[in-house]
């Protein structure tokens, strides 16, 4: 991890380094309370992914947590308990039903949308799980584009056991990206932890490694992979994928043409035709 | 088996018991004719799964046949050649293809209800699947939240042998409930039998166990867990994952929203996280 | 491959014959270019699939590549870069961008309606992967309902390689057809390889064999099977399958309840039916 | 307005007659009540409307109110506030916010349900507003096919007036069947009255009448000419119309292809055609 | 009319003149038949608007019926009955329910297509309507941008009275088109005549002329005005007008956004702007 | 217009008042250039509705703009020639097509955003337009709930114009917002101005006044009486119209269940039923 400081990205929570060029490795920094989030860490979250999607220096991105012990423990429950909307006391107390989920929607749509800040970013994100991954910990990988796991992870939807059904993601997207609604059904209710081995047969991660250095390694060298590709050619296939997820085939193939007919006037297309019969490395401009 | 029977359940077709507190073990109870469903039979299902859905004693459910030879050998092609819409005799018969495709559209509308009122009761349901298992066995088990299966178990969507498409579920659901849209396409169109094993490995199932009585003690035994926890947070989760199946991400991010807005005013959140501190089994109020 | 040729299909580029009665196997027949596509070749594949959906003759179809070197080596680079909308040169050179753009559309929504012939036509299409089978062979094998793998099958989603975003189906339905999304951000964001056996593993395929011969034989064995059982049902079920994909449920099964309301009015369920009884092989009219 | 009733139609609150054969006229008949709907009234309407939907001796619906004084107030007030979980007595005191919620979803749906049972009716229905018809009376209408109008009707939406957002389908389908969305906004806000005119202006009925019986005789009227026509051709576009209110073109021109595949093998196409030469009015079977 | 005949367009029953630059008029020209339409016709009337959509030198089409008599009196009734799908007799006659309905859908889908190239045509179409204007007209006229009428239009949405719902298009446009479902459903459920002026109230037609000369004098100065305007614009505002028709709000502004952004960079822009500050008329290039 | 300043609102090109309890009137406030957008306008106009939309003190929202001469004359085409994404020069000019693109995206995104966040404020907005309204104009209106127009106003969809589709929400909005497509059509084709009292015919407005100064009052009046009532049901009467433009009606329908679960559980049904009885304005807690 002697990995340069990526300038530019100052926040208080998150670390973020350049292991290559283009590449990008943001680390959750606040190991000691095993990586977990109150508002503060959310708000940053979406920050640091917004200037990531905005910046043409940056054309891939790993995420993984500080530390041995946790990628993140999820929701800071001790300070969930204190203050905002969950804590019970303050000023809410005598309100009506009505009022105080009027108070409660805007606080859940601001978590949620930081978080999805990743989803929209349009560069691709790797995310390392590894250690402790539980409740949020999900929500947020859902958001990743590729997941990888160290071997010891310990994996959990665990909502249910504090009493509520997750709301920052997992529900909406977990049953979009992995394959058997049977085993997301089973996670899901039961609360109950799931191995990086069930995470990789399940195809919820991709691969799985021996431990977290070989985990964040994999994914620094598939990031590098990546960021020496055309921009054009990898963030358009980002945004495709992202778009047929959610849409149906013809509205997919309609919305394609349209937007593979700016980008195939890149310069991308003829530099890496050039480079397949010069068999040199092709150099991309900037995006 | 020796489970109680359910207060207030009394069904000619089906057997409810209950093995655990809040855990209801529905068997279809037609052994002798291989738990095949004629009308009286789909009619019932439907009721039974509406009063499990009301019921605030149930927070779980099973589901298996009763008998050791089948879940359910499908329709009863005997009772359907010689009554109702597909027998062909009686007074349909020189009627034009449009009356006869509008007495035929409310049977298969009734028939299809009444087999979904499982996936609408909000309660989860845990589906064993035993020796034979073909036909409607699937469209049914397709509504159920998680699959488990017997090792010996028989598995087919049959319909197209008996020439027709399948039309009670299993066309419309089976290609979003597991991954391979290659393999659903194969075993729907072949009608060919496939094994416990492979529905494993398809993730149509996600256990398979050595015999029937180990299936349903393994989803008995799931469901005890599930009936443990929050029935808030159960069924909040059991909603939304269905909801996100049907929706894209952003309508299910809002649905979630507005769905905890006054979930999270339960008192279970409280008492789940009180218990969390004090390592004390919270209780949770009816539902 | 001694099959008969099939009558009536006079093709350049494809090559049609008849195993089985029933049974048409399409060979795409440009052995010595590794059977890649230039725009003869796209409008051809669209005018022998919109040939054999609309022929009664034909009830099930095996696609392959002629020769043994690959089923497609995907888009005739050379070809594009000389003539049509890519090549850059010619009278396109001092439009503005939204000129080009309006130039591109056309061409890529004609090269995606050839390809999704093979989707639309109305008999099942078992597609056999063998040797090289990169780009647009991806495309073209996310129209086919079953896939089967030579082993030594190379696959890749190979266009972010050469600069652009797959545009002729891959994005848009990749992601609904197999169940991983990790898996497909990762292929397709880095245009690596993938094995037969990964394809196994991740349900793009269902199938793998020795070699192309033994796939090829399997395809076709499987084609015989689907032609000798009701072309009502075979075709139906295919229907509601692929509508099952791009429907939510309520619609899928109000959608079946309408086709099904004709479908069941056929000679092929009382025939199928009493087959079961009789013990005898059913014979179906020409659908 | 002595029509007689029609035979196998017993119901407490709706008088059901038929003035010509095909024909029937329902009557909400509650009239001491300004015909308020409390849960007895609107049980029965969805049993009437069910009725009707499946009776073949019945072609086309009128429905108004009995007496002169209103089509109806709207919810039953009084009875609501005295039970049921608007009444905010009773058992549900002390419940959590997401158990009264839970009690209060079950509730609505009932309501929603019954109310659509008229939309649902596979037969047109044309509804006849007069003297008051406010609240719930605009969730009635809004199911129905054609509205008729007398010219003394004050029409409101007027849920806003006591606390509370319309909830029985006014909302959701106003915005459907109108053009204006700037109209709909405001009377749907301010729970302002609106008359007769401004109704016919806006799109919101088709047609004004001197007073409530020459608007019934016109609706009457309307409804004898649809009953000699072809049933398979007017249910036909009914239920067309209807499903294209609510898809896309592509998916209703779709559905509109499978349901005419069968619809016009009906004797009905030859008969009217027969009929267009010999200038004889066709008679049609029942459907 | 004495406009040029527009070089390239020969067609049997269409005539497709220029009455000025970049601008077609296309002239159902079957008069004696008055302009009714069997498959000679419907097939050629996509193949005028496949042309005009690809042709740069047309930016405004005007269509009408040829003669005083009629726009179009809709299916050619006499042909339908003698030959194709309709015609009873024939090989079809001893088919099951199920095969004649296959034989109906492509029938169904092919006239449909034809006539929705209109819609699909990317520049915008004014559709003059005159004289009988029945069935299929409203079917074809549904699918233009601008419809304009003579005064003395006889309009109606027949298929009822011959014994089908309409289903080349009607049924699933024009709900979108008008504003008052009330009044569509009447004119579709009862067949019945309605007036231009009629047609204007309900904003189905724009405006009203006082003949079939002056409307198409009207339309064919509405066309010109169309030409002269910057053709990016043009064709980008038809194009995101029926985007946003199908599509919910947030995916229109997404499409609008992706459009646009190759759009904008179109010399159209600078040329406008220029102009505005000139006062000189701008000249596009051709698109 | 002596009405205070809006305490807390600080804005540099909006002014905004309170002329009555919990109403909020926003204007426009650069009148010496016609009131025109550019970057600066738009990031407040955004901010300013967000404020609104989180503020119990504001129940109901006038929007219009400062001085006698324009609401707004739409684009600040001089300021867009001048910088930002349009402007043509600076560092863009080298870039290839896509890159171009990629940097318009975000431009056009932010600026749709800003805009939507009037649609998205949770009060209902009151739109008056007045003087020169085109362009811009009618995008920003599209977004308000209702819109109320001066006599002499003029309207337009000016883009074609400029040589662009408008693409700041207008062609996605108002074929939703108005019944008659023809006209939408001719008007955003054409470009052609049309007058307050065509506003009115064609329901895009729902009143028209003398001028300025009357329209100004009856907005105000209207949001006096909204401003009056349960905010509980009128912003949940917003919310639910606005979702009903947007999805089905069963998607509607529940909803409004899970939105009313809560909902109903307010003061402000009790409050407003009191109220009713006891003929007493009712009074409302902050929202």
């Amino acid at each position: 991890m002697a990995a340069a400081p990526l300038a530019g990205y100052k926040y208080e929570h998150f670390l973020v380094t350049s292991p290559h060029p283009y590449v990008a490795h943001v680390e959750i920094n606040r190991p000691r309370k095993l990586n977990a989030f109150a508002r503060p860490q959310w708000l940053e979250f979406g920050a640091v992914f917004r200037q990531l999607s905005e910046d043409a220096g940056v054309r891939a991105v790993v995420l993984s947590g500080a530390g041995d012990r946790a990628f993140t423990a999820g929701l800071d429950v001790q300070a969930a308990s204190q203050e905002g909307p969950l804590s019970g006391g303050g000023d809410g107390g005598d309100l009506d039903a009505a009022r105080k989920a009027k108070a409660l929607r805007p606080h859940i749509e601001e978590f949620q949308s930081c978080i999805s800040e990743m989803e929209r970013c349009e560069k691709p994100v790797i995310c390392v799980l590894h250690g402790i991954a539980i409740g949020l910990a999900i929500d947020i990988s859902c958001c990743a584009d590729v997941r990888i796991c160290a071997a010891d992870t310990r994996l959990a939807v665990k909502e249910v056991d504090v009493g509520l059904a997750a709301d920052i993601g997992t529900l909406a997207r977990l049953p979009k990206i992995v394959g058997s609604t049977s085993w997301v059904k089973d996670v899901c209710l039961s609360a109950r932890d799931f191995s990086a081995q069930e995470a990789l047969a399940q195809g919820f991660v991709s691969q799985v490694h021996g431990d977290k250095a070989a985990a964040v390694a994999a994914a620094t060298n598939m990031a590098r992979t990546l960021a020496g590709k055309s921009p054009v050619a990898v963030q358009g296939t980002k945004e495709l994928l992202n778009y047929g997820r959610e849409h149906n085939t013809a509205d997919s193939l309609r919305y394609t043409t349209v937007w593979n007919s700016v980008a195939l006037q890149a310069q991308d297309l003829p530099a890496a035709m050039t480079s397949a019969f010069t068999k040199k490395r092709p150099t991309f401009e900037k995006l």
